[in-house]
């Protein structure tokens, strides 16, 4: 095919392009950067013949860059790219080797915060369609980008996007914005994504911290959180909340098919964090359904009282935890709350305080959608081999695309699975992004 | 009495001297000022007329002032005054009206750090001795000092200190370094103090913090925290670890009635913290009971994870309490120690560590100890009134003094109870610092 020999041949535009915006920082955790990277993406959308757009929803949100290309030959079906072009804040800047955003090559790889999440994956999908515009002069579907400027810190409006300008981003499909390549060189694509209650707890016991003498008198926050926090979850795992997985979708029979041949390396993985076992001995095929299909009650941050060095003998006022909730399909994070209150009023536990800080319902794209199999095929042809996964462990607002825009999401990629993204020396790596490129270009031509 | 007109008209002096001793920080936990504070002590002390010397342990850690006056009219009992030149950080400064180390007089009150703890009552002491010398060339009993460097940060040296230097310190009683006035004008004449065990327990789950996504498989090290903690304490402060009472000691007789008629004002103290109820829902004789004789399990801190602003999605790899254990006579902190670990073995948590800080023994002086009645008619002489507690809820190095010195202990003092130590503001009442030298004068004639 001609457009993949000239994917090859674009190569130093792809890099040279992904290193630009790579050098324009763009922190959503600071505000920095945002807009001038926003204008960049437009830009380099522009040069590569797409028609591009910087759409705002009201002054202090990051804008949203949307790109379009109407097919001739095909211009019944529309293929969305989603991705973002913010990043992760790039500290502790002591541990990277180079200036975090440089774009330096070294060998195979391009190091810059932002090199893998997302702008690697974005540059992915601009080059694609240039290609197909620069050989054929048309494209095999039409296509859209919706590239967002906070998925770093939450993606809080781009569900109010996606409404605002719901006829913009109409579409049949939609190609998530991360995608994951595993230590086989096998892409990975993800059909789901968890959904997230993100809360505080807090205890304020007495209006001053007390010396701890007066312990046998003064209630201590900290030990109160405790005792309501026990009765959230038993050793296993297990939430003990009432109802808490009463609308909780199971497996179907061909998820259940896909978790027993999805390989998941446990011995690499508890390597890879120094651990001996799982939660609750899970191994196998408990392990991988855990993975991608079980509710969590994880404690993300605990904190009362004297934390230094050394001893301090105080009785704390207050204790807080930070909770964060994975949910997965059907469970609705507003009605999980109100059971979490519930819970507590009804353990006696109602002068605990409850803060919600974030909510996102879980989604999964249907295994049968013919987009599964049109991916798979572009991905095998691509990189002679994939997985597919019924769900990643993550969350992300692939809820919101599903109901606003009623179209499947599948998420497939370039980003190296050990590529340290959201860590120090992050970095992209050549080989898959050229082969991700052209597995862009193969989707889009399957997409008929 | 002479001498206590001398009190009287030297309060200038007092006062003036004071002023001179807080204007010299001597922070311990900053080693500031230490030695320089030593040596002004000594100098004090000896122009009141008291043979000083300066007792060094060993380079690097604080000296201890010693001070002696011989009785010529009595020189077979001996009275030894144990107090610190050290002070607590003065943070935070901006809450400070005026500079903490100004010694300003505002009407009946002289602030400053240290002016109450602890310079405040080690002045009072020098001055009763140097009313005696100045109107009578003598002293009704032998006394002795032992002003030490390092009580706001555990006192770690005193007993060492004590051992080393025994034969100086030898004595028949220890007037204690504090000593509180109540609300009602009433000293507070405390016979004991708790013992403490502070530890820190830990776990650590995995290599490095991974994302929460993954809580499914890793171990959250909280979790594992709490699960444990939860088996050492009942929701009512019982502390569940087998044996843990067994040597504790209970009240005689005489204590019990003591506690009884003991004035306690529990709607002032819940005024002051804020709160409703007191830890078991206790009132009365058991809040008071409590409060003298009680051990206790208290989280002084706990920390794990992410404990800033809003949400991150974090799996914790470690997590760190740290709890102070009050512990009332014959409780060994070593014992006890030792039943935590096996407690924690026993019951599937030996994976947490265990890390003792620091260990103190709890101390008693029998309350039929004659030296008892001796200053509580010293008190009432002075004071008009006087309450006898049978021991202080804090910790402090008693028993090391009880142990090597054999003698009984007891505080009584100058502090009004809402005067701020260890807090912004802290002041000394000049109308109590004059009542308490005339106090420890009458202790001292009532020492024979």
């Amino acid at each position: 095919m001609q457009v993949l020999r000239h994917v090859d041949n674009n190569m130093k535009g792809l890099i040279s392009d992904l290193q630009t915006l790579i050098r324009q920082p763009s922190v959503s955790a600071k505000n920095e950067g945002l807009e001038e990277c926003a204008r960049l993406v437009a830009k380099i959308m522009r040069n590569s013949g797409i028609r591009s757009e910087i759409l705002y929803l009201r002054k202090g949100i990051p804008p949203v860059v949307y790109g379009e290309v109407k097919s001739k030959q095909n211009p019944k079906k529309t293929l969305l790219f989603y991705n973002h072009y913010d990043v992760q804040p790039a500290e502790p800047f002591d541990l990277w080797k180079d200036k975090p955003f440089s774009g330096k090559i070294i060998g195979n790889k391009i190091f810059g915060r932002g090199s893998a999440d997302d702008k690697g994956e974005l540059i992915t999908r601009i080059k694609a369609v240039e290609s197909y515009l620069k050989t054929e002069g048309d494209v095999p579907c039409n296509v859209k980008f919706l590239v967002e400027g906070e998925e770093e810190i939450g993606s809080m409006h781009v569900e109010k996007y996606l409404k605002k300008f719901k006829k913009k981003f109409s579409c049949d499909g939609v190609i998530w914005e991360f995608g994951y390549v595993d230590a086989k060189n096998r892409p990975i694509i993800s059909l789901g994504m968890k959904g997230l209650l993100y809360v505080e707890l807090s205890v304020t016991e007495s209006i001053r911290d007390a010396h701890s003498s007066l312990a046998v008198l003064i209630e201590n926050p900290a030990w109160r959180l405790l005792e309501a926090l026990k009765t959230l979850r038993d050793p296993n795992g297990k939430i003990i909340i009432k109802d808490w997985y009463k609308e909780a979708d199971g497996f179907t029979k061909e998820e259940l098919k896909l978790i027993q041949t999805e390989p998941f390396d446990e011995k690499e993985f508890k390597k890879e964090y120094g651990i001996k076992r799982f939660v609750a001995n899970k191994t196998g095929i408990a392990a991988r359904k855990a993975l991608v299909g079980e509710p969590t009650c994880n404690i993300a941050g605990f904190v009362s009282g004297y934390t230094g060095p050394g001893a301090k003998t105080v009785l704390p006022s207050q204790a807080l935890v930070k909770i964060d909730f994975r949910l997965v399909p059907k469970m609705d994070p507003l009605k999980q709350l109100a059971r979490l209150k519930q819970h507590l009023r009804s353990n006696g536990f109602g002068d605990i305080k409850v803060n919600m800080i974030h909510g996102e319902a879980a989604s999964k794209t249907n295994i049968l959608d013919p987009f599964v199999s049109k991916v798979k095929k572009a991905a095998n042809e691509s990189f002679g081999k994939s997985i597919v996964s019924v769900s990643s462990a993550g969350t992300g607002p692939m809820y919101s695309f599903a109901k606003v825009l009623s179209a499947p999401c599948i998420s497939i990629g370039s980003t190296y699975i050990f590529s340290r993204i959201h860590s120090p020396n992050e970095f992209a790596r050549i080989d898959l992004l050229n082969k991700t490129t052209k597995c862009i270009c193969r989707i889009m031509s399957k997409f008929n």
